[in-house]
């Protein structure tokens, strides 16, 4: 494919200058003071997607941060991706860990540094670049749409009814994404799955006031001994969660996926040595990469209660809290889960306490499966700029906004990013080395390519 | 005992004037800004112990807050007790909730109302006004010494070491100590058991630095959720504590005392209704005043890991930690159980997590036999002033330094208090009703007659 190789080298110079003006815009969404830096960047996308050669593009308003959107359509016939990216970055503190300014960016040691250099500037812009390549060198097979949001690190609350508005607007085959990361530099890999979560907060009372331990110990219940006998009995001793039907939407994964998802690049012994633990831990019968792939979780994220200063005080406390969250494998409902937990917890909790069980924050997983036209797609592109298939891949983590575009568009994702664990996406220090922005603008055309002619079959 | 009255009703006002000059001295032990206040109160102690009629009476140097001491000598053949007290005084803080001012005395609807009003100036001004009233009257039976110390607010952490220096001056037969309170204002009781105490702080570590929970969590243990389970194997579904060797020094009570001890006023109703409980808790086998009595205990006093803030962080914890303390029964040695504790919960730990424990604070539990001279002598003074034999009654409380006593100077301790549990010690709106104040004085030139009697046989 030299014509991909010719244009890029010819543009690299260019290509980078024009992400340089969109990293420099302070787009920090959870932040008021953005307001203004929100619609710069969104404007500036815009005038990104035109240059590039779209028919129309345009900043649309929402309740919150606008959503930019574009669209090239070449043939109503062809078939239709539409790329998700979004133009906000997460906040810069602690600001003195950064070694440069983080909305100036620079190129050093082969990779670009700045706030959004990977998330989700650098790897979003890879797809105005690639669009531009394909249709100066008449390469378009696809029609392409743009939507570009501005609320996705503060969890998109404006998102799903802008879906909702513009359903007919956003018909496409497919959601083309590049916002993961791959497993390593020379180890391509596709994220097929991504985990659900429901989050709760459980608050447990004892007595009506702190009281001493000694007049009172021994014979009140300690609300904080019952809330660890509550949380040391939701998993087994086989660490199978033990909430009556939480397992039941779970679907099995089929060996020959669980066999291919286990050849991925994996160290056990660098593992453990890169987390300072001994052993691993988990349910049993899975291998470390099932168990953050394909098996829901439960982790306790905090917990406070009693005195927790300096010293020793004999207090024996009347309440104590957890923030409990539960990671879930696609078709398990979070909104059930979350009534699963709670229902369980008050049923176990002993009549010496009183408990509450409070839903904090809540979303769907997603799987895409690897027989589809987009993943196999995406799989020769990128086999061929790696020289090496790429590996299907589950990802412990959660973006709630891809079960949302399943649910309101009716469309399925395809999670191609080139994003690496080394780039301190939230950290200080973002970064997103050279080779993975080119070899993103190159592996794309090639995923419009292939994705052509499969639908064409 | 008319002398008693009328000794009493003479000299009602200048005794509460007295007892107002040592209450407006704010002499708070643990904060470093009132070490000349600390002085003035033993200054006051020795002056009031000198006026009351003493031979003697001095403040001595210790390497933190000085020790009054004061001596009346009638007779080397005659019994000698030994009056402990403490002059040092608790914080004031949440001062807003005071509804006077702490260090200016007053008496309102039949109390005095101060910090220090019971705790320990209240309780320990009534000994020296009975020592005034025995001298005054002719009818002190028994040599008598006083000592007053300043740090017991603090764990008197200067008083062994004085007590070692001082062994022979302190000679006596008996210690004599109002510190406790009553199970109710007309239910005499006198306190002939203190709990000892050992409390350590535990640190559980799990991946050497936070991680998300999303991609970690379920594959590497959570080291909150381990320390739930740890702490929850802790008490049996009997809650029995499983520490091996926990229970090994722990005395039977005959079957007597435990009729006896249940035969104290005690609603399990009212206590449930007070505390907004349902059900109490605790060891099978035991009541609830057997419970904080006479068996030992282990409480979480505090816990914390992870996000404790506002809303929802799906952080996998590195670290998680917890205060725990057991409160000792006599016999059962504070610094093996900490030790045992901490051999237990190393044990215990899976290979997934490191564990720290750390003691932090221990006193040795206390047991006062009920046919001693003393408790007779004690039982038989109270039985004349309330018209009522008081109950022996174990307090699930500690005050280490009466062990202390026992260990360093071979002396029992009786503990005569007055206190009422509405008195609010430790607390804003400390006071100490008028009638235990002038009760106390009444019941102590008793106690001494009865002593001193019995003592001769």
């Amino acid at each position: 494919m030299n014509y991909i190789k010719k244009y890029v080298e010819e543009n690299k110079d260019r290509f980078l200058d024009e992400l340089f003006g969109l990293l420099r815009i302070p787009s920090i969404s959870s932040i008021a003071d953005h307001k203004p830096d929100m619609r710069k960047c969104a404007e500036y996308w815009k005038e990104q997607i035109l240059k590039a050669g779209a028919d129309k593009a345009e900043v649309m308003e929402t309740e919150g941060h606008p959503v930019v959107y574009g669209e090239k359509m070449i043939d109503p016939s062809a078939p239709t991706v539409l790329v998700y990216a979004h133009y906000d970055v997460m906040p810069v503190d602690p600001i003195e860990l950064w070694n440069t300014k983080p909305f100036e960016p620079v190129v050093k040691d082969g990779k670009i540094w700045a706030r959004g250099a990977d998330d989700d500037k650098g790897q979003g812009f890879m797809h105005a670049k690639a669009f531009e390549l394909m249709l100066k060198t008449n390469n378009l097979p696809c029609n392409v749409k743009f939507m570009i949001e501005g609320e996705e690190e503060v969890g998109s609350p404006n998102l799903g009814k802008w879906l909702d508005q513009n359903k007919e607007m956003l018909k496409a085959d497919i959601i083309l994404v590049s916002d993961t990361s791959l497993l390593g530099k020379d180890e391509p890999s596709i994220t097929t799955g991504l985990r659900g979560l429901a989050y709760v907060e459980v608050e447990v009372t004892g007595p009506n006031a702190d009281l001493h331990s000694g007049l009172f110990g021994g014979a009140v219940a300690n609300p904080i001994n019952i809330l660890n006998k509550l949380i040391a009995s939701l998993h087994d001793k086989n660490n199978h969660i033990t909430i009556p039907g939480f397992y039941d939407d779970v679907m099995d994964v089929d060996p020959a996926e669980r066999a291919e998802m286990n050849k991925a690049p994996f160290s056990k012994d660098e593992y453990k040595k890169a987390l300072d633990i001994k052993k691993v831990w988990g349910e049993k019968g899975y291998t470390t990469l099932e168990r953050v792939g394909i098996r829901p979780t439960l982790d306790v994220n905090g917990i406070w209660g009693g005195y927790i200063g300096e010293g020793a005080k004999t207090v024996l406390p009347s309440k104590a809290y957890a923030k409990i969250s539960m990671r879930l494998v696609p078709n398990q409902e979070h909104n059930k889960i979350a009534e699963l937990f709670a229902k369980h917890f008050e049923a176990i909790a002993p009549p010496y306490v009183k408990v509450k069980v409070k839903p904090l924050h809540g979303g769907q997983g997603y799987v895409s499966p690897t027989d589809s036209p987009a993943y196999l797609a995406a799989s020769k592109a990128m086999e061929d700029t790696f020289g090496k298939k790429p590996i299907p891949y589950r990802s412990g983590g959660s973006i709630p906004i891809i079960s949302t575009f399943e649910e309101k568009l009716g469309i399925k994702s395809i999670l191609m990013g080139f994003g690496l664990s080394s780039d301190a996406i939230h950290s200080p220090n973002e970064n997103y080395p050279l080779e993975q922005f080119f070899k993103g603008i190159e592996t794309i055309p090639l995923f419009y390519k292939y994705f052509a002619e499969i639908m064409k079959k």
